[in-house]
């Protein structure tokens, strides 16, 4: 038996179900988007997460600058902490690289780091440097903190909570999906989709909005868009034991978007709906949550893009009609499908 | 410029001179086994640590078992935690791997990781998972605890003040060329050194010693051996500005080490001072330690090879008649010479 077979999902229900679940410093393990240790504060839990990018699986050097690489390592691992509702620290990288790699772009591929690191008041602490016989592969792992009665996990969403969303989801998958045709020198987007290719190299980590959702009860379940809206709203749906009706025409899909698909003649919705990489949060809370209040105290659009439904129920997508939609295949399998980015099972 | 142009330890030193060494939560940042962290209570600081390994650089999947490199890989880490003195809590596992890996190897490896993890009081909790093109990386991320003031750092040590090692370095290298030498079809060792082979694939941190050590304020200086006697207690003579005076005829060198090495035609004492991966500790302490009690009391040999000699001398080795051995290329550099394992650079 293969991982192809069993699949990263498979893999990570092995795992957890390997591990010793009853550590007393573990205020949380395997199966969030970080975990979570206790500290003897409650003040102070600890969030832990890791994320690792493999050179041709997640990134290609022709695509990705080494400035751009290093910010987005570190972005994930952000967004992970966001997740949660928590404040970075500091963060370790290990970088395993072949010795005939430039100096260069290390220099710029932690330049970037450091440039994200500011941003986001996290402080590189250490890591590890070894050779590698051709790619390089990055692993970031970052330390945050957060008072323990505000986490925010992905359980604890409930029948008729409304389901929301950060920001412009999809617009990562569109501009991963103009990269990949002008590589293939398919398709002429001159300057004009620039944006949305930034949202896919340099995601902004919602490190401001998921504190804010924490801090004030807002949120009752969260989860950042890592895998697509379905993927990542399937995870808290799974743990919730409940279904979800999501309505097309709320999605908050942006003109640039919108163009870039007519462009490329895919479907809008289902860049937002399956499309990864987005590093949004996708959250839970009650139905009749003041979106625009909330927009504005975040200067980040909020959007309520459906509501959780009764245990039994399946997670619809419905058209403005009302007619459930067809659900394509939701989410990613790093074992089974084409690269995307790897799945966290538990920081 | 390539990273072979300016080596493991150029790249480290840049990393460390671009950083912002001033963040207040970084008690110790890169430059040393562990970086450390406060957590608000002194009697807590946080230890955190990183090591990655690269098949066909760190391992070859012919010549370790899964089993055993899931041991090898905390082992590492837990080793950077003894050598500050501290005391493992939780760590992450990055897995990337080849969609084809069998899920026995990976099973085994888990199985391998909570085996060494149960023995050290460890706890998994959480990491990633992501597919490779080929080559496995395993990346392990391991969080301590020490009171702030049991520390012990690479800095420290004093003119005057003794060397000390503990347990029976070179025995790693040693098993390291006996199975070199096996999978190269020379050689018949048999099972005669199959003690030695287990001391360089599943090496036995020493974090009770290195605890011990901390509690009682008896270590001023403290590193553990990766990367081979002279090459570490480089980096704390380094920090001293101070020379060594390093006795041959003190190195505590086994039988089996000795029969191995007159076997295979090598120098016995060149393992210990050369040698990597032994995961001993390293450390300087007042010269008139009684070492016949600390051994007794940590039930692990601990052997004076030397003393620390004032700024401005030299590291030297010297034979029984007290003449300088000629010293072969200290250290290992991993952009620069044959595989071994990566180095830390805070962490």
């Amino acid at each position: 038996m293969k991982l192809s077979d069993i699949g990263e999902f498979g893999l990570i229900a092995r795992i957890a179900a390997g591990t010793d679940a009853g550590d007393a410093r573990l205020i949380r393990g395997i199966g969030d988007d970080c975990a979570v240790v206790e500290t003897g504060d409650p003040g102070r839990a600890l969030l832990l997460t890791t994320d690792t990018l493999v050179e041709g699986v997640h990134f290609t050097r022709a695509s990705t600058s080494p400035r751009l690489l290093g910010r987005k390592a570190l972005a994930a691992s952000l967004s992970d902490i966001a997740a949660m509702g928590g404040t970075p620290t500091v963060f370790t990288v290990s970088l395993a690289a072949p010795p005939a790699l430039s100096v260069a772009w290390v220099d710029a591929f932690y330049a970037g780091l450091r440039a994200r690191a500011r941003a986001s008041g996290a402080a590189l602490a250490g890591g590890d440097t070894s050779s590698a016989p051709s790619r390089i592969t990055v692993s970031v792992g970052l330390l945050g903190e957060c008072p323990a009665d505000e986490i925010v996990y992905r359980r604890g969403a409930h029948p008729g909570d409304g389901v929301y969303v950060t920001g412009r989801p999809g617009e990562s998958a569109a501009g991963l999906a103009i990269l990949r045709a002008e590589a293939a020198g398919g398709g002429d987007f001159g300057e004009a989709f620039s944006r949305l290719k930034a949202r896919h190299l340099d995601p902004e980590p919602r490190l401001a909005a998921g504190r804010h959702l924490a801090a004030h009860g807002i949120a009752s379940a969260m989860i950042d868009v890592s895998d697509g809206i379905l993927a990542d709203l399937g995870h808290i749906l799974e743990i919730a034991k409940a279904g979800a009706a999501i309505q097309v025409a709320a999605l908050p899909l942006s003109a640039d978007l919108q163009a870039a698909a007519e462009h490329m003649k895919i479907d809008p919705a289902g860049l937002a709906l399956t499309g990864g990489e987005d590093y949004e949060l996708l959250f839970t809370a009650r139905a009749d949550l003041d979106v625009a209040a909330l927009s504005k105290a975040l200067s980040l659009e909020i959007t309520r893009i459906g509501r959780v439904t009764p245990p039994g129920t399946p997670l619809r997508v419905l058209d403005p009609s009302g007619n459930p939609r067809p659900l394509s295949r939701a989410g990613h399998d790093h074992f089974r499908s084409a690269p995307r980015p790897g799945s966290d099972f538990s920081s």
